[in-house]
């Protein structure tokens, strides 16, 4: 254990940036990084909002924060893919590698994963952090340290995609130009959609989502999302609808989306149950999909930015020294539109 | 046209055989088939006690039956692969072949098919229709006609079956004991599964399903099932649940059946939006396949009734002559739990 | 049946623009096209030179070409999807839509294919021809006639990519450079690879694929590919391997190349059997997918081409008018390393 | 360490059972096992009588077997799913759990894999192992130990069914009748096939495949394949070809058999590289699934066997004493054709 500076959230609505013990020792098969970039997450405003998501409740001093990238400080035994001074970023969960849904690959299932800023388990907004060397992911030259804090979310769009099983050349909408909206739309076409359709009711998320090419943005405050995707699909439907609003309104229309056979890929979460029209999704054979953070994206992710067939940089609105840490999380706070992603630089230069 | 004796509907509550006129011309790509067996179905049934199902209305005179076996009287030009004397069953339903979804291979969620007993197309409880050759399959010598008729409702069962993608070993669910719920039992268990959990209320149904190797019945007035299921697969869950039940009660516990990453397949038809869990849904990563009937499902059907692996002789409860006809149709409205298929013989022998 | 203006080859290596009569009536749901432009396929220089390709052998004069885009000029009955004045493209390849196969929704494995300048059925270097319009694809205003007749070589691409089942950030191999081996990494590219390895011999068939971002070209006259391709993917393999070059000698060494898991997508077709070390192939667990021209590509294709995130353009290595298209044969021939795609333009102005 | 009864293959062709020093110290999540029943594999024999198989080289004493059931008599610390008395089987190979392929969920193609009576790993013919816990794997009361002994077999014959993603009611085609064909048919049969043409030399093996229902056996001394196939499938080919041969004859017509679209999945190995016609599988767009081994296959190999739908005992040829164990051997060396699987019953009783 070692006495550290930390943005801690006391309890909901009491955020300071003070010292706190954490465990710093570095085990088999571990790796400490020095955390150069952080990325504010929703779920980390919502603990500071709420004090609570779902049936995680804070209940004692919680570091925040999970979208981190930094450089590797020191090496635990049985590590072979990493050394000292490796630019990284790292995945905020941990799965038990024994768990049944671990062994058949599909660890972000396991109930029993541990996830950074989910309580109890404290995030990594604190200069440095001990990681499993296996969810610790080396960043090419090319990609920065604030690309690297971007690859958890785009890890989601990720995900989302991987699990459409786009056909290439699909046709995607997108519900919620949010920031995981836009990294779903970011993913589908980098994953093999020629065209996205994003659709929001605020002008300057769709904005920002347009300068992307093969992004169609629709503002459903003064048009037809269903008109509008039957006009650019002959009628047909689209190949994929990527729920990411969270909104139980969207699923109130959200059957005249797709074509028959296509799908839908549920990535908001809404906090009630929806209502659903079976009858509708028969009539069309739809597949519903669900998905739950990611698995096996980070590499994936990593490269399609290193390619530079993703470019992640206009996303990130601004960036806050990490003495305005508490700053930052109440700008994030306001939710400004034009804001997709604010960041917080922890290390002192670089 | 000719005028010939049929079962026929003339509006809700009022059935009759009587003559009533029908076209009987080959044209190319068609044949005549002399019927011998027609079961009936729960649909055909409905139209009888409520006059329309959803959108379609019986608002005038409708022949009755859609599961259908006979024999080849004429062929049309143009068809190779039947000749007069083949024994036959026919897919109720014919598609524009031309339409997008028919070329894409999935011309069940084609608008414009055309299917028997759905207003406004005649049904086939009448001694003779004329059929396209496409949608009439050989039946085998090992297949009687009473299970030829039998196909229809099993191939919505392989439908099921078939967009589960079931892995070998499976152990599934099958949420309903009804006729469509024991088809799906059967066609999961020809299919793939190691075992199926059927679950309903009603003990007759279970029975009959019991009788199958590899069905563990489950009755859910004193059994609780996701406890019976959970201790079945040492508190994994199930890889599979079909949901045949239609009913929106069911959707109240589904979420707690499926293991991580397992699927739910939605047969039954809830006449209201159910709610759905999506919270729940997304934690397991569930995938959700609605089927709509059937497509190129009938040579595989055949296939497994002639091998032996699928057995649908114990289901059919009692087979009624022609002249019979309303008889069948009045037991079927009493809904016996111990009745899963009645069948109506319209050919006088063989 | 009329007579015009069309290239011709009258047996092997001999070929003359001259007039020839075809048959220009516009039946039930088909179309009259004005070609625009024609481009020149390996395949059509290939009867060029050999008279013969397989078991199809020019005995007949045979007008060549079957890359090619247009202007509707008349329309059928039964036509609703396109009008006169609309700018297409087609597929030259038509099935019988009533078999097995194109039932199923894969028509371009089905054995009774009608293919533009595959003996015996003409080509369309010619003024006008007549084609079903379920074949024929409307071009967006922001696609060119030039691209339009480009979308038949990439469909060959998209086909290949489609059934690759890419999941999106995937690393992909392609062997050989040639048309082909670029469309294939093209497509690849589009449909989800965060980076495609491009092996060929011929440094100038490598320097315009490397003009793609996501290209990673490797000349295999002095590059070690096994190596490379180890050194790109940290020991691991690439997820899919494009077999493009058609060379026994790939298949050497192809099995070190994917990644446990992995696939070999097997476009490029050797004259005679090759050698395949199962071995090798088993302790992988690799999936080798053949594919077969390609089915339901074109409006695909044509919407990654109007998104903007495929652009043909720079591989349109010279336009010819139809009186000099005889030249652009002759010049095909030489099979310049530098010639990507030679096109004929038949309009005679737009 | 402890100085323990085993058949010990000292080198080519040189076998005994004699006392040898074999560690039985049980470490965390590991269990100890008291033998019952051990099969006789292909594998075993193959050291026997060549010293080798392929790059495995018996160079040191080593024991023989790998198919096995006993049971618990010690558990380890961590160890929650298995408790002493616990009848189980156990999966030969142990991957290391940490490596890229295990952690996607396809350990069996970890290079990795340490595999009992593979050079240097000893087998199992012994009275007592110590085994990994989480590859144990517990039987159900009505699977007994000889066939919890054949789960191994079985597993191959799994994978190959899993890994042809069977669509309900395929024909399946199986070359070669020998221990592993008869596993793939009954796996085949079990995971969905409505039938299965076991084709072979071999009569008296045909004669044992032939007692399953779905079966159809096919003596290729005397009946042409590909005929047979094309009548029993109206000449559209089988949706599947299992490959368990090993011979390259078997190469040399094997594209004839599947239908357009269809699979080969290939489980024989060829010692040398068999000549494969590329142009024969492009035309037909095959799928070519080669397998290694098992993943995840034992759990679902022992719900089948337990559910009733799998009935492995029939292939039991003959049962030898401990002390007969290297007559098991010797007669197995003679590959009497209607000897389907020869076990050795380790356990004194019970």
């Amino acid at each position: 254990m070692a006495k550290v500076r930390a943005l801690v959230l006391e309890k909901q609505h009491e955020l300071q940036l003070r010292d706190i013990e954490l465990p710093l020792d570095v085990g088999r098969g571990e790796v400490r990084i020095a955390i150069h970039t952080v990325g504010v997450c929703g779920s980390d405003v919502h603990y500071y909002t709420h004090g609570r998501i779902g049936p995680f409740v804070v209940d004692a001093p919680m570091v925040l924060g999970h979208e981190a990238a930094g450089t590797i400080v020191e090496v635990g035994e049985g590590v072979s893919h990493l050394k000292v001074g490796d630019r990284v970023c790292m995945e905020p969960g941990v799965p038990d590698s024994s768990s049944r849904a671990s062994r058949l690959g599909m660890y972000n299932v396991d109930p029993a994963v541990r996830f950074w800023a989910t309580p109890p388990i404290h995030g990594v907004l604190t200069p440095e952090v001990v990681h499993p060397a296996d969810y610790t992911f080396k960043l090419p030259d090319n990609v920065s340290f604030a690309e690297g804090a971007m690859v958890e979310p785009f890890a989601v769009g990720m995900q989302a995609a991987s699990k459409a099983r786009i056909v290439p050349g699909d046709t995607a909408v997108v519900l919620g130009a949010g920031p995981i909206g836009t990294m779903v739309a970011l993913a589908a076409l980098a994953g093999g959609c020629a065209r996205v359709i994003v659709a929001d009711l605020a002008q300057p998320k769709l904005d920002i989502a347009a300068r992307y090419q093969g992004v169609i943005p629709v503002n459903i405050r003064d048009t037809n999302l269903v008109e509008k995707v039957g006009e650019l699909t002959e009628g047909w439907g689209a190949d994929i609808v990527f729920e990411c609003s969270g909104s139980p309104k969207a699923w109130e229309t959200i059957m005249d989306l797709p074509r028959p056979g296509g799908a839908i890929v549920v990535v908001g979460l809404p906090v009630e149950p929806i209502k659903l029209d079976i009858a509708a999704a028969s009539t069309k054979e739809l597949r519903i999909k669900n998905v739950f953070r990611y698995a096996h994206q980070y590499e994936r992710a990593i490269a399609l930015i290193a390619s530079g067939k993703v470019d992640l940089k206009p996303l990130i609105s601004q960036t806050f020294a990490f003495d305005e840490a508490k700053e930052a999380f109440d700008r994030a706070v306001e939710a400004r539109p034009q804001d997709v992603k604010l960041q917080i630089r922890v290390a002192a230069e670089g």
